[in-house]
């Protein structure tokens, strides 16, 4: 597998890259972006993935969360693939919403025709893109993970998913119960088809009460979100992590709303507890 | 005059607020978005002002730059205005292209028509806008003022027309002499017609000779900025300030490029600088 670079910015004395190249789990090519801070010049650097939500690239949180500042002081790496797989032959959402389809893979590896033959975001996400780029770039396999929205459930479902894969998660504010919201439900019934008990094993809730590993979950919730109420629903991971006996640290925040506003306030704090577990 | 918000987010403790009001000195409706930090809720603050370089909206620099967060520390507001008067009755570029008229007002008064019905990017950004949201927010008359690119070239200007306005003066990247660059020859020779020596008025280069008032000049340059060499010059700042014993601090960086990243990566110590003059 080959990366081509499709562009590089300077950034807080490391590099801002991005790629392109052929997923074989997708069936198409791909564009991810990385942040290198300036110690990858000197040796391999532990990773943070970031998964976007809905509508988002690769773009949005390396032009708008503010994050190189912190990521090249610690000396992590932050790699951002785009949310879902596009090109030539992938099909979107028959009706050009934006909530399915392009922009909107869920990080789920769907079972349904059409979907199943690119949508397969999950293994993209945990496993090609990872050996992808911790065997062509100066990358540690020392994992965190994070994300917003449906990113942040993506993260949330990959960490629980894949015990020892992971040092650290985090996520902005989560859909972390999709298969009650209808986010999950528009998404979950194309993807994985009608049999709601296949929903299960890509629900952050569900997976918890489960889960092999512990690994403690750091979600932060803007409380003036317009989709706290009907989406994202922090109380039943509240719920389910108590019920786990789960470590969660939930912090609410009055009047952050749903934007990369709110990502960026507090990325600063997700970054420093995904250090705490990345760094030596 | 009456503000009507548009959109408001919480950052960084604060609030970015996008507000709508209708312009004199242009002629149409303008949206231009403020950062206030908290600090702000205790009593009014100095303000920096924003000038945003071609093709930008108010949107650009607030998203991208990562300047709240300083700010908030700082106790600094933050004005962002749009970069051309824009709307139903505004003419942009004849062949609509990106470096002429719609998102590229150049910051002066136009005196050639058809431009010089709307497009005063001087006097709004320097008079109207400044009294309106001193009047309306809690904001002190006390500026700094700085930019990017034709945004940098605004600030210089603007600070080197009006002694006594502002308080500290910084650019990135600035069209430091635009009477000598392919982007000033078009703009200038539209908007304020084909006798050159009209132009000198509105270039830095040549203001700094004879400027009443010796405001100490930041200016960071990428040394990988794809423009640098035709169009910023920034050897023509350097050659002027020292003729005219004018203070220049000129940074310059290696490998930096004109984007965002840049901006993102010094935005710190450019607000430093301001806070400098700007705070008690």
């Amino acid at each position: 597998m080959t990366l081509a670079l499709v562009s590089e910015n300077r950034s807080f004395g490391g590099w801002h890259r991005r790629y392109r190249h052929a997923s074989s789990s997708l069936g198409c090519e791909m564009v991810f972006a990385v942040y290198l801070p300036p110690q990858a010049e000197a040796g391999p650097v532990p990773v943070l993935y970031w998964l976007s939500g809905l509508t988002c690239t690769d773009e949005n949180f390396m032009q708008k969360a503010g994050a190189q500042r912190v990521a090249a002081e610690l000396g992590i790496a932050i790699v951002a693939p785009d949310t879902s797989p596009r090109g030539p032959g992938v099909p979107g959402d028959p009706d050009g919403a934006w909530d399915f389809g392009l922009g909107a893979g869920f990080y789920v590896d769907a079972t349904q025709a059409p979907w199943s033959t690119h949508y397969r975001m999950h293994d993209y996400v945990v496993n090609e893109l990872p050996a992808l780029v911790e065997g062509a770039l100066p990358l540690l396999p020392r994992r965190g993970i994070s994300g917003h929205s449906m990113g942040g459930h993506g993260a949330l479902v990959a960490a629980l998913r894949n015990p020892g894969r992971y040092l650290s998660v985090s996520a902005f504010a989560p859909i972390v119960h999709p298969i009650d919201c209808p986010w999950g439900h528009k998404a979950f019934s194309r993807y994985l088809g009608d049999d709601r008990s296949a929903w299960r094993a890509w629900d952050a809730c569900e997976l918890i009460a489960t889960a092999p590993e512990r690994l403690p979950l750091r979600v932060d919730q803007g409380e003036a979100d317009s989709f706290l109420a009907e989406q994202l629903k922090p109380e039943a991971l509240e719920a389910a992590c108590r019920a786990a006996g789960h470590p969660l640290q939930l912090h609410r925040h009055p009047g952050y709303d749903h934007s990369y506003y709110f990502i960026a306030s507090f990325i600063e704090a997700h970054l420093r507890h995904h250090a705490a577990a990345l760094l030596p």
